[in-house]
């Protein structure tokens, strides 16, 4: 049998069709283009038909369809309540799908969704529990305790990103000052980078960004730090504080076996960013004496996870 | 049926004796002497026993004993692996209590027994997830997810007090700068208040206090703010800002169905510390139209808490 997972993004539908092993063995995507709730299930549909259809497959080796959104589910009802970048309020999704393809409909937090994956795919094949900690525009948290999505009360959990660590800090998008994700995200490291090069004119990391804080991106303080530069450096170690900072909050708090590190700065060398991150967080965490601890590993699935850990919801 | 809960505290054991609808019927409490994991387990018998003796209830009426205790333990060894302020370490004590009295004994960490306490008796009786947050000497918290503590993978879960909120900030016994207890536990409101104290001195709080900062407590701002101190006013408003700060942090992390505030500060009336509280979280909270929030309330058993939540180990 295999699951199709579908990973709902801002401007693209993706489908995946995932085997026993959740593996990804043929995907298919289209523009998302919203006009109706009954329009948008005729898309999903016709992506999903489309899918087995192109790889010779049955709908009745396909046991059930999973979804991941960028933004707020009722998992029980199958209802998109609220996404973040596409006007859909509550949709009946799961139902309006079930209309057309008879079997089950299950939705998922994409971020969630994306710890789920990664959790499926965890080297080690017993454990519990693993925080995904995704490092992009922003900082997106997806949380498993007993192999299950942790979605709490009413499906918004798993915002770590908004965990303020700077009391009266930076204002947030959220409208909260000092949230993690204003130091730890890409952005909050460009930030950063930024404000060092303003005050350094000689440092290498003006030469690398062409002379140019718009050309800065989330590679330049590494690359700088790499080649010596002292304030890049400062950057990097700063940087790294900020993440060492809410990983070990969330460690102290919920003490997961695993935290995967996901997102474009997660593609930094180990060198650079995961080893010197363990050896903070080590430094940081409550209870150093413990004789097990939390592993911070890479995220392993990069874009994958995201329609691998939808493909996965009704297994929960 | 009864179970017997026990409250290892630095100075006492407490038992009490507990029955089917999770009320205490009757308790015992002892000294507690240190000298051997052999005697510290006789001690346990000679409480259990004394208790049940002196209530007329027979040993085959107790289905087993629970144990809250302030440190790190190994639920599935039975083991106390470390305390905070009694030199237990690595002590096989429901092995030692098993040998004497031949029932089940369960140990959990005080602050999750505490929790599952009051879990238990929430008025409303099918919730799945609480936290109890307990503002003292430091901020305890003690998580319950579907029912269950949640003590991950290490038995150390659950230390929000050690959670950073003001990233570079007062340095906390744990080595950390700016967590959360030092600002939102009782102490932490002293120090705020002391300091407050020092800037104005014409405040209330000074006559409040004798005219001494030693005499100052928890309620001394509070106090001077019902008089309408305006120093005094100003230290409630940032020490329930810094609280409000860690109790979002939860939210926006967990979405729990029910949060407890417990400990020495939330004997407050409600009007100077439970709802302006409420307040300042429905204000930062990340999802503010989600349609179900957590709710903030008072804890309600008080010291009472630890030995229920004990008794109710069995249970998970």
């Amino acid at each position: 049998m295999y699951t199709i997972g579908i990973d709902v993004g801002g401007t693209n539908l993706k489908a995946g069709l995932v085997n026993e092993t959740f593996d990804i063995v043929a995907t298919k995507k289209m523009p998302l283009v919203w006009e109706s709730p009954e329009k948008f299930a005729e898309d999903l549909c016709v992506l999903a038909t489309g899918l087995v259809e192109e790889n010779g497959i049955s709908r009745e080796e396909v046991a059930y369809i999973g979804m991941g959104v960028p933004g707020v589910v009722d998992v029980k009802r199958g209802m998109i309540v609220k996404t973040v970048n596409i006007p859909i309020r509550n949709v009946p999704v799961a139902e309006l799908i079930h209309r057309v393809w008879e079997i089950p409909v299950f939705l998922g937090n994409d971020a969630d969704c994306a710890a789920l994956g990664e959790f499926y795919h965890f080297e080690k094949k017993d454990i519990e529990s693993l925080i995904l900690v995704t490092l992009g525009t922003g900082v997106g948290t997806g949380l498993i305790f007993n192999g299950k999505i942790h979605c709490g009360i009413n499906g918004c959990a798993g915002e770590g990103g908004h965990m303020v660590i700077v009391s009266g800090g930076d204002l947030c998008t959220c409208g909260r000052r000092g949230c993690w994700e204003r130091y730890a995200s890409a952005n909050g490291l460009i930030r950063l980078t930024k404000a060092a090069m303003e005050e350094n004119r000689q440092s290498v990391m003006w030469s690398l960004a062409d002379g140019s804080l718009d050309k800065v991106d989330g590679r330049t303080a590494f690359n700088a730090a790499r080649e010596g530069d002292a304030a890049a450096k400062a950057v990097v170690d700063q940087y790294l504080t900020y993440l060492a900072e809410g990983l070990t909050n969330l460690i102290n708090l919920l003490q997961p076996e695993v935290i995967c590190i996901g997102g474009g700065v997660s593609n930094e060398a180990d060198e650079a960013l995961l080893f010197p991150l363990r050896g903070k967080v080590e430094e940081m965490r409550y209870d150093k004496d413990a004789q097990v601890h939390t592993q911070i590993v890479k995220a392993s699935l990069g874009n994958d996870a995201g329609i691998i850990g939808a493909a996965l919801l009704g297994r929960e």
